[in-house]
C-alpha cells in the first residue's frame, strides 16, 4: 500500500559542504557536530548554500486503550485537556516552539474525545483511541497505514506552503508503553531494558508496565520482518503518524528532527520499512526515558542535546532546531581564510573527511 | 590587593522556583535541565520572575611568548589577524552570537600588535604578549591583577548598560599550552592528561607540547594555593581577564557562560580565589579538548551542550545562551495546571527537590 520513493543523500554535495567548511577561519573541524550538520544539511537539499525558509513541528496527539491497565501517573483525559493547552499556547511545545521560531501544527489522529472545530487543531481522527493491546492489536493494519499517511500528507502541504525543516511531537496518556513495545520488537532488545517511568510512574506501577508490554507482544505476536503489522499490533496512532513525517520528509529531500522516545519509535518504523530515511533525519535530543539510547544507536544515530528531558511533544527537536540553525548560519555566515587575510595552520595540510 | 564580596545565592529563591516550575503543565522535573538552568537563574537574579536583558560575550586577544616553542598548529600572526575578523564579524563567534543575539566586545589585553584605534575594538592592552613560560613567568603579579581588573570592569560597564548575562570567550594563538599548565596545577592532574591538541597539532608537536608544559611548571614553580602565583607564572592575559569577568559576575550576582577549555582555565583561577563564584558560572559546553572535563568536574559544573566543539572564541558559550534562554522561557510562560485546566498526575504528590 505504501509506494515509498526515497532516494540516498548525493556524496558529492557532502564532499562540497566540507570544502567550504575547511576553509572557513577555524581551525579543521573545530565546530565539531556545527558542520557536520551544515554538511548533512547541504547533502539533504541538494543545495551548495541551502536555506531553512520555515520550521513546523507536527504534533500528532491520540489515546491508549493500553492505560486500562493502569500503566500512567497521569488520567487519560490529560490527552484531550493538553491538546486544548497546546492551543492556547501555554505548554511546553509552545514555548520552546516560540523560541526556535517554528509554527506548531497539532493534530487530533487518536483522542478519544469529540473536539469542535477549534481553532488552529487539524482534525484527522482516525480511531477514539487505541484499542487495549494486551487484548488484541491496537489498531487494525488499515488504521495504521491510514495514520502514516496522514503524516505523509501534512508534510507535502507544509512543504508547499514553504517550510522546509520538520520536528515531530507527540501527546497521548499512556505512549511511552507502546512506544517502549515497538522499540523491544524492532530492536529485538528484552522490553525491561527498553521500558522507562514515563511521566514518573511509581516501582509497583513500573513492574506492571513491563508486564502489560510482554503479555502485549505475547498475545499479539507482531511480525519484527513487517514493520506495520508490529506498529498496528503494539503501536498507536500518533507514533504511525510520525512515522508518516518521516517518510514524507525523506521522499521529499527535506530534513526531519526527531523528538524523544515516542518520535523514535515512530522513526523505527519508518526506518525499519525504508532504510535509507536515516540520511534525512536528525535526533534532536537523548531523553532520559530507558531505551531511548538504544533505539537511537539501532539507527546509528548521534542526539544534538542531551538535556535530561522526558516530556516529547517535540520539544526536544525544536531546542535541537536552534542548534541545526546554528550548524548553518556558521556554513553561510563565516568568512574563508582568504576573504578574511588570516593565515592557515598547518592542520590545513592534512584535512580529512 | 583584590577584594572580593561575592555572596551565596539565596536557598528561598531557588525553592521558590521550584514550587512554579512543578505546578506548570508537565510531568515533574520532565524539562530536565531547562528546569534547573531557570531554578538557578531566579536564584542568581534574587527574582521570582527574572529576565535577561541583555547578552554579551566578552572576548579577550593576547600572545603568548611560548609559541616561540613550537606549540601550535598556527602562526603567532594569526592572534591580531583574529581580532580584525571579529571586529568585522566574519568569525565563528560573531555569527554564533547574532544567533544568540548577543554582542561581541572584542578586547585586546596582550596582542603583540600595535592596533590603531579601530572601531569596535576595547583597547586594554597590559602586555605585548605573554613572556617564555619556559624561561621565567609569563607574567609579573601586578600585570596578571590588571588584566583581572580589567575583567571585573568590563562587567560593571555593561552591567550599567544594561546587559544582564555574561559569556567569556578567548582569542590567543598558543593558548591552550598556559591553560593546561593552569589546569594541572590547580586541578592537580598529571599534565599528560590536561593536555590536548589545541587547534590540531601532530604528534610530535603534541609531545613537545607537553614538555614544554612539564618545563614551564619546573622552572617557575608556581603555588597551588595561590591562584594568582600560578595565572602570573604559568598564564597569560586572556586567561586572567576570563578569571575576571567571573568574579564581577559573582560580585555582581549575574549569571556568567564560560566557554571551553582557557575560559575554563580563567574560571578555575576565579573558583580558587573564592569558591563562592561557582554559584553564578554556567559551563556552556563540554570542549573536546582532553583536560576540560577533568577541569569542569573539578568545580562540579555540568556542561550545558556537548557538540565536540574545540574553536574557543566564546562559541560554545554563546550557543548555550540560547538554550539558557529557552530554560528561563519555559518557567516565565508555560502554563500552570490550574491556568490550563489540566489534571495533576501521581508524580505530582511526591515532588521532590
Amino acid at each position: 500500500m505504501l509506494n515509498l520513493k526515497v532516494k540516498p543523500v548525493k556524496r558529492e554535495y557532502i564532499d562540497l559542504a566540507w570544502m567550504r567548511l575547511n576553509n572557513l577561519t577555524k581551525p579543521v573541524r573545530s565546530l565539531g557536530m556545527l558542520e557536520e550538520i551544515a554538511a548533512r544539511l547541504v547533502g539533504i537539499y541538494e543545495n551548495p548554500m541551502p536555506e531553512i525558509k520555515g520550521k513546523a513541528v507536527f504534533v500528532f496527539a491520540s489515546d491508549h486503550g493500553v492505560v486500562e491497565e493502569g500503566v500512567s501517573a497521569y488520567p487519560k483525559e490529560v490527552t484531550a485537556q493538553m491538546v486544548f493547552n497546546f492551543l492556547r499556547g501555554g505548554a511546553g511545545i509552545n514555548v520552546l516552539a516560540r523560541h526556535a521560531g517554528a509554527s506548531v501544527v497539532v493534530v487530533d489522529v487518536g483522542v478519544d474525545y469529540d473536539f469542535d472545530d477549534v481553532e488552529g487543531l487539524v482534525k484527522k481522527k482516525v480511531v477514539y483511541g487505541s484499542r487495549n493491546m494486551t487484548k488484541g492489536p491496537a489498531l487494525t493494519r488499515d488504521e495504521a497505514l491510514k495514520c502514516i499517511q496522514i503524516g505523509i500528507d501534512l508534510v507535502k502541504e507544509y512543504h508547499q506552503k514553504g517550510y522546509n525543516l520538520f520536528a515531530t511531537g507527540d501527546m497521548g496518556i499512556g505512549n511511552t508503553t507502546p512506544s517502549a513495545a515497538v522499540v523491544s520488537v524492532i530492536t529485538g532488545r528484552p522490553v525491561e531494558e527498553v521500558t522507562g517511568r514515563g511521566t514518573g510512574i511509581d516501582d509497583e506501577t513500573y513492574k506492571r508496565k513491563i508486564e502489560v508490554i510482554k503479555k502485549s507482544i505475547e498475545v499479539n505476536k507482531p511480525d519484527p520482518k513487517d514493520p506495520i503489522d508490529v506498529l498496528s499490533k503494539v503501536g498507536g496512532p500518533e507514533i504511525a503518524s510520525i512515522a508518516g513525517v518521516v517518510l514524507g520528509c525523506a521522499e521529499l529531500s527535506v530534513p526531519v528532527v526527531i523528538d524523544g522516545f515516542i518520535s523514535t519509535a515512530g522513526a523505527l518504523i519508518a526506518y525499519a520499512l525504508e532504510p535509507k530515511v536515516k540520511d534525512y533525519m536528525f535526533a534532536g535530543h537523548l531523553s532520559s526515558e530507558s531505551g531511548h539510547k538504544a533505539a537511537l544507536a539501532y539507527m546509528g544515530l548521534t542526539p544534538i542535546l542531551d538535556l535530561n528531558l522526558r516530556l516529547g511533544e517535540g520539544t526536544g527537536a525544536v531546542l535541537a532546531m536552534t542548534i541545526i540553525e546554528a550548524g548553518l548560519k556558521i556554513y553561510r555566515e563565516m568568512a574563508t581564510f582568504e576573504e578574511a587575510g588570516v593565515s592557515k595552520g598547518s592542520d590545513q595540510n592534512n584535512v580529512s573527511k
